[in-house]
Parts: structure tokens; C-alpha cells; sequence
């Protein structure tokens, strides 16, 4: 019943098609995006009509790698974290290593490797191991000592750590991204949308060895970001006060969802205050009795006891949340 | 002294740090981009929030397939054909023949093939002879009897036929997409934001068979174009009227840049009305005059005797240019 909604969240327009209800009728959490997004100044206006600006995108690079702690030269933009992981895919060519419980991408766009457990040695040969840190959708953090021993290893047998760092921006000392240098064989992925909450500009960045840059610069070209990606993206990471604000209210906000589930005899489960993680048998008849009251969640491939929420936006939503939950239980 | 502007046109930040200037001081005649763009109707608000939707995705490709005259199922929607381009030649994986003068990617992109002469038989070999139609910067546009043979050669020597169809939109009846159909091996690419004079958006078009496309599917992931490339891509197709008026207003302009440069006894060449060739042993000089006047035009690599100039979009900037090109002349 929940196949579709397995792959990705935000699939308002399917769930429409299959329970019913207007688009405007439905609360989304199906997704880890942040449901306040940064909002751009007024008088900031996009112009659409030159070719993207190299000098602008130098800035937005230069700018994003402030934010993330790294040197401008090791970061480039990249239109979504998603095409670059499947870009990287194709140029580091390498079979894949991921967690049991990862993002389906990492299993779709790297050529077929094997299941790495979390405590678990990778094999000794040429791999790319990608990992989510915080891991999506469990939302655990990778520990540091876990990260040096797998690349490590991974520099010892010619493969490559592929960190997937898309909600790292809530909690930036669990970033391993300062790791990266020239020499080492380590890649980290950054997302704007999800912590800034506009997913649908399409833009991420990529830190990485300047090689590996290099081989990604020459498959997408000299514009591989839109204008309002350079313009929104530049204002946005120089918003300070907006990104210290955001980093006490993520949390706040996801306590308050929390304590929703727990009413409900839910138990959440994760480090990432974008999303949050229930286990129960009840998976699946849960996800189909939020969608009923039009509400979406996300079900997890392969693992039928599993179910994400996203964080509601403010009491309204999570009151809905509430209500909801409550009648599912009573109807049994 | 031309060398850092052959590459790609809209390098006004380049060209102040050259030549001077601010750059609301520059007349940008180096690109191909309509002057005077589309505008997207002022109640089209762009929301940023969620992740690009599937449907208005379908919804985009469907409208360009019409606009194009192919079958929707054959068309998709990628981040700007530049990208397109060189995902297609990482796919492909074949020897690239391009003709002596030809946009630059082609030549970056493809493994290093050969030129192909405009009468030549291609080698009996599989090989990727990517073409522009018409073709940037001289203009010319593909015969149908050339393209058949050539298409007819690649099909028999498992190669494929590229048509770059970026400047297509001025004059329909030249593409050659409609001739795309699954068993054939012919690639056409579009690009939106020429015609429509809006570059900055980074939308193209790719139109091939469906193998072909699942590819590139794969490679850019299920959000290959952000939320304002949908919004505004789907109501520009659908904007017969300013694409009719465009159609007409395009080579009118062309031919009131053809007077101006006539006049200082230049000759314009190309059936593209979008940008114009001059050959001339003067090109150098010209390119750097007009640059001392902030007027910037577009020096062709390896062919020292060519400039390519981009349209003025009213009198007041042919005027300029025309003074530009009668001081450059009492000089010397």
C-alpha cells in the first residue's frame, strides 16, 4: 500500500492520487526539510536573464565553505546533493558499501556492493562506502573514531569514504567535513534545502579532493548552478543570526513532536532534529491511517516496522498530528 | 588578449577586471541570449519549499515535447543542455566528431574523435558526430538530405548523431527532432533560456530515445530541474503569442544589426537570428576596440578571424554600437 511513498517524500501529488484530498488538504512530513524556511530579504530580485555569474558562484562556494569550515578550494556547488551523488557514482566507479538502513539512493546510483553493519570491518578491496551522518532515516550520528577507522581502511585498499552530510547543519560538530584534504580519500555531500528548508532550489555542495572536483566540474559544466541558487544560496549561509536561531529551534521543535508520539505510546528515535524515527509492527497500518486524515509520513523499503516523520511546522500542525493519532487509536 | 572570452560568452565581471568598468557600463553583445526575454506573468510566485513536484515535472516536458513537435515520452527536461551535453558524452562513451567550427564543449566533452567537414563522409567507425543546428557561431543550419545521410552512416556503424538544437526556436522548421523515434540513433538537445532570453534559469531539453533517456535519468536523479525552471518553463511554452511574436521580432533585429555592421563594412553571416558572424583579418582588433568602449562581443578560439555579436536589443544600443564601430574606424 505504501510503495510509492518508500523512495522519496514530498509525493503530495501521488498521495492525492491514492487517498484522496487537494494538494492544500494535506500536512506533509514525509520529508526532512525544515518547514520554516529561511526567508530571502524582499528586496532580494532574481535575474534570470544572464548566464550564471562565475564570479557569483566563486562567492556562493566561498561562502558555503565558511559555513561548513572548510577551504573554498576542496568545495564546489552542484545542482542537489542527489545528482551529485550519482555523478560521483559514475566517476569514482567503484561498487557501493551502505548501511542496511540508508537512503535508497546510495543503493540505486552505486554499482552493486554489499551491506556494511554498523560495528562491521568492509572487506579488503576497492569500494565506496556511503554513509548518511546524521544517517537518514535513522537519524545516528557517525562517530569520529568510526569515520578515521573507515577511511583508514578505505585509503589502505584505494576506496573512498562517501559521507552524505544533507542534515549535518543542525548539529555542525558532528560534521566530518574539516576531514577532507587533498590527499585523503574522503567526500562529503552538503544539501541547502533541508536545514534552510528550500528544497526546491536545488542546490548542494560537494567537498571533496580537488580531483575529484575537477571531474565533476568537467561533467556539469561552467553554470552548474541557476541564479537564484547563487543569489539565495550566498544570502542565506551569511545569515548568522537566522542560522543560530534555526540551530535552538530544530530541537525545540522536534522535542515537541516527541512528546506527541510518546502520548501515543510511540517511542522516537534519532539524532537529527529534522526528522524522526518510529519502530512498531504497527508501521504500515500507521502510515495508512495518517494518510486517511491526509496526513503523509514515510514508510522505509525493505523495513515494514519502520516509519519517518518530519517535524511539524508549529502547534496547528502538531496539534493535527495529535488528533489524529488519538482517532486512529480509538477506531482500533 | 581575447583568450579568457572565446570560451563562453557573459563574462561582463571578466571583462570589467580586463577592460574597466562597472558592469551596468557594458553593452553585452558576447552571447546568443534574446535581449529582450520572456516575462513571466506577475502573479507567478515561485515556492521554493518543497522538493520539485513529478507531476509538474511530466507537466514541463509534456508542453516542450509539444512545442518541439515530439512525443512527450521521448523528451526530458534537464539542468541546462551545457550539462546535458556532457552527461550524454559520458554515457555514450564514443570518439566525438564535431565540425571545424563548432561550440567549444563539444570538442571538451567528447573523447578527443576528429573534425568533420561540412561535405566529409564520417569514418566507417562508431563514433558521436555532434553537430549545432544551426550551428553556433557561423549560423548555418543542417540541410535535411545531410542529416539523414548522417544519421543513415551512424545507424550502420552503431555511432550516434548529436543535434545541439539550442538556437532552434527562431526557425522551427529547421529541427531535426521530429525525426527522434525509439529504434533511431539521433540525439536532439533544446535549450530554453536563449530564445527566451532567460540563461540564468538553466533549463534544457533532451530529446532521444528512451533508452537514452533513463540514462540520464539515473545519472541526474528524480528532481533533474528546480521549482522556478518548472513554473516558468511550463508558462512560456505555453505563450503562443509572445512565441509568435518573438519569431517575428528576432529577425527583424537581426537585420537592423546587419545594417549597422554593413555600414562600417563588416559582413555578416548565419541564418540564426540571434547572433551574427563577421569574418575579418580585423577581428582581433575589433573585439578589443569595442571592448575599450565596454562593448563586449565574442572571439572565436582558434579561428582569430571571426567575431561573433549578439543582438542589440533597441535602437539605443545599436546606436551605440553603431558609434562605437565609426570612432573604432576614425582611430584607426
Amino acid at each position: 500500500m505504501s510503495g510509492a511513498f518508500t523512495h522519496h517524500g514530498g509525493r503530495i501529488a501521488d498521495a492525492c492520487a491514492r487517498f484522496g484530498g487537494a494538494p492544500e488538504d494535506w500536512l506533509d512530513l514525509s520529508t526532512g526539510i525544515n518547514p520554516v524556511p529561511w526567508q530571502p530579504p524582499p528586496a532580494l530580485a532574481i535575474d534570470w536573464r544572464g548566464l550564471p555569474d562565475t564570479q557569483a558562484l566563486a562567492r556562493l562556494e566561498a561562502r558555503a565553505a565558511g559555513h561548513f569550515g572548510v577551504a573554498p578550494n576542496l568545495c564546489m556547488a552542484v545542482p542537489g546533493s542527489e545528482t551529485a551523488l550519482r555523478l560521483l557514482a559514475r566517476v569514482l566507479d567503484l561498487p557501493g558499501l551502505t548501511p542496511p538502513l540508508a537512503y535508497g539512493t546510495y543503493r540505486d546510483a552505486f554499482a552493486p556492493g554489499a551491506a556494511l553493519a554498523s560495528g562491521e570491518d568492509p572487506p579488503p578491496r576497492a569500494t565506496a562506502i556511503v554513509l548518511g551522518n546524521p544517517n537518514n532515516p535513522d537519524g545516528t550520528v557517525l562517530a569520529p573514531a568510526r569515520a578515521l577507522a573507515l577511511l583508514a581502511h578505505q585509503e589502505a585498499h584505494g576506496g573512498w569514504l562517501i559521507v552524505d552530510e544533507a542534515f549535518a547543519d543542525c548539529a555542525p560538530d558532528a560534521s566530518v567535513a574539516a576531514l577532507v584534504a587533498p590527499q585523503r580519500r574522503l567526500i562529503v555531500l552538503r544539501s541547502f534545502g533541508k536545514f534552510f528548508g528550500l528544497a526546491g532550489l536545488r542546490l548542494g555542495f560537494l567537498i571533496a579532493p580537488e580531483g575529484v572536483l575537477a571531474a565533476l566540474r568537467h561533467l556539469l559544466g561552467d553554470w552548474p548552478v541557476h541564479a537564484a541558487a547563487l543569489a539565495l544560496g550566498t544570502a542565506a549561509y551569511a545569515d548568522r543570526t537566522w542560522i543560530a536561531d534555526t540551530r535552538q529551534a530544530l530541537p525545540a521543535r522536534a522535542a515537541a513532536l516527541d512528546r506527541v508520539l510518546r502520548r501515543h505510546g510511540l517511542s522516537p528515535e534519532g539524532a537529527c532534529p529534522l526528522f524522526r524515527l518510529v519502530r512498531t509492527p504497527e508501521a504500515g497500518r500507521l502510515f495508512a491511517m495518517l494518510a486517511r486524515r491526509r496526513i503523509l509520513t514515510r514508510p522505509c523499503a525493505d523495513h515494514s516496522d519502520l516509519l519517518r516523520l518530519g517535524l511539524p511546522a508549529d502547534d496547528a500542525e502538531r496539534a493535527r498530528l495529535d488528533a489524529a493519532l488519538a482517532q486512529g487509536r480509538a477506531d482500533g
